[in-house]
């Protein structure tokens, strides 16, 4: 487990979060690798991060979030009684009313699990915890951070990494959807008789856009991340990484597309693992989109590459919309 | 003109309408080639129609709505004081709160123009009018019109005309998007270098799937619409329209995939002028997506082609809901 790490921005609370100022809330954001948590103090900064394995299945998730919560409340002397609540941001689908997680293979839960009442059970009843899906508190807590207050209000978080999909906050609501299937964008076709997908259909976007594409096309010679190995690659001029590179960037900028036009979100924040390679992806995602509305006066005027940001690299988004999801701020 | 005409449903309000019983509205749906206007009663309910064929630019539009309010309210005695209000629906980018157009070519609207002052200067200023883009009021009349009352809150109408576009009302909101370009599907690339579009692109999703592309594809040699004579022909066995009909029914159930696997709306309308075929058209593209979605358990828990109806052939719910934007039931 790595130490709490001091981070975070100051903040005020952004306009579609509950006034009422909220007090302490944890945030832990479960991965297929790792789950990150953090501490969120009453003025909405992060004060502290902790970091475990993932151990998939029940009893192992409920473990990793009540041993972050410990840790952090302990490290930062919060008493359980000042905790506005623990939020979670789990890769199924969840039920955010009643906290129950289902088709979270990922992380071992494949039966429906009231994974909020779990972990109440286990923290103690006096503590309040809310489930919800991945991307929405990732979308929250992109939100949150990017602001300033209250501006970022309309984005989607677009998470390129085993899979794709995108987390949708519109005009300040989170959009789940009529059957929790919102931003699901990574199973639309983007080349037809294209690869085969997993889901069982051909040229499916994460065949393209996603880290695992990635890793299939370029696989890292070294240990370091896929996408970092080939992004030096191609600038460094290597023709068949130029070639890789710039397939996946056009994949993205469609995915981009697809969520703008349909959509019309005021920004996509690029997060993900394959985000970890920084602005080199945001300059060649914003030259792909420029150059492929050039020709287009009506796509010009949506101003699609002013649209695209790159997640903040320091900041776990998805642990802190779950802090603001855990202290009850999202509806 | 058309006489009134009765029509319509026994409507109680939906769950997004304004429960205070909201009087008489007249709703005017200006397209490229008619302006189409209703009576709606205090219930809900169409009680009378008018039609005139639309004469673009500021003078005809303003001349076309006073005379159709004027017509509407005559002939079924509602007093100017009962009016509600009247409600406009344009295909521009309009700005429902100034009630100003910008944007709509079709109809001969070049610059920005204040139409709801100007009707309401004509019909005189007791009248509130409102103004709202075509689809917008297209799928708030679909809601109203395919209830049951406040069960269908969440669909997109999918206008096959023209061109190729959305109306979104999700959760009972309409999205119009944070720069009012939401539901523009029509110009995502369905097939990439595929057949070049007016916006400048090449392979847009309008160029397989618009009533404009049927009527490239298969002229009528007759003068009744294209899409009827082409799904005549390919039910008669014609191997050529076999193929025009199939290639049109996948785009278009390319758009209903974009629609649901974006936004997840629980319903997708098909509406628009090729959704004249009726039946034969929805059942064609319910089977080409069951078709499309069966080598996939992920797609088929979308049960996307239950998702997916045509609109109403007989009330247009375009003017409907432009009467509910009139009343002021919609903010």
């Amino acid at each position: 487990m790595d130490a709490t790490i001091p981070g975070g921005r100051p903040a005020v609370p952004a306009a579609h979060l509950d006034p009422r100022a909220p007090g302490w809330g944890v945030g832990v954001d479960i991965g297929g690798t790792k789950v990150l948590a953090v501490l969120l103090d009453p003025a909405g900064r992060v004060v502290g991060k902790h970091r475990v394995a993932t151990r998939p299945g029940h009893v192992g998730l409920v473990d990793a979030v009540t041993t972050s919560v410990r840790a952090l409340t302990t490290a930062h002397d919060v008493p359980a009684a000042a905790l506005a609540g623990v939020g979670i941001g789990v890769p199924g689908v969840v039920d955010p009313v009643s906290g129950t997680v289902e088709h979270a293979v990922n992380v071992g839960v494949d039966r429906p699990f009231a994974m909020a009442d779990a972990v109440a059970d286990a923290l103690g009843a006096r503590v309040r915890v809310r489930v919800e899906n991945d991307l929405n508190v990732a979308v929250l807590g992109a939100a949150h951070t990017l602001g300033p207050a209250g501006e970022r209000r309309d984005l989607a978080f677009l998470a390129l990494g085993t899979g794709v999909a995108a987390g949708l906050l519109l005009d300040g609501t989170l959009r789940r959807g009529a059957h929790r299937a919102a931003g699901e964008v990574g199973h639309l076709t983007l080349v037809p008789d294209g690869l085969p997908c997993g889901c069982g259909q051909r040229g499916c976007l994460e065949q393209y856009a996603s880290g695992s594409a990635l890793d299939a096309a370029w696989p890292s010679p070294d240990g370091r991340p896929a996408p970092l190995v080939l992004f030096e690659a191609a600038a460094a001029g290597d023709p068949r990484a130029v070639a890789v590179r710039d397939r996946f960037v056009w994949a993205v900028a469609g995915a981009v597309r697809i969520l703008v036009l349909t959509c019309d979100v005021d920004a996509v924040v690029v997060g993900g693992g394959v985000s970890g390679v920084g602005e080199p992806l945001l300059r060649a995602v914003r030259a792909e989109l420029a150059r492929a509305t050039a020709a287009s006066a009506f796509l010009g005027s949506l101003r699609l590459a002013e649209r695209v940001h790159l997640a903040p690299q320091h900041v776990p988004v998805g642990a802190v919309g779950a802090a603001l999801v855990g202290r009850g701020e999202i509806g």
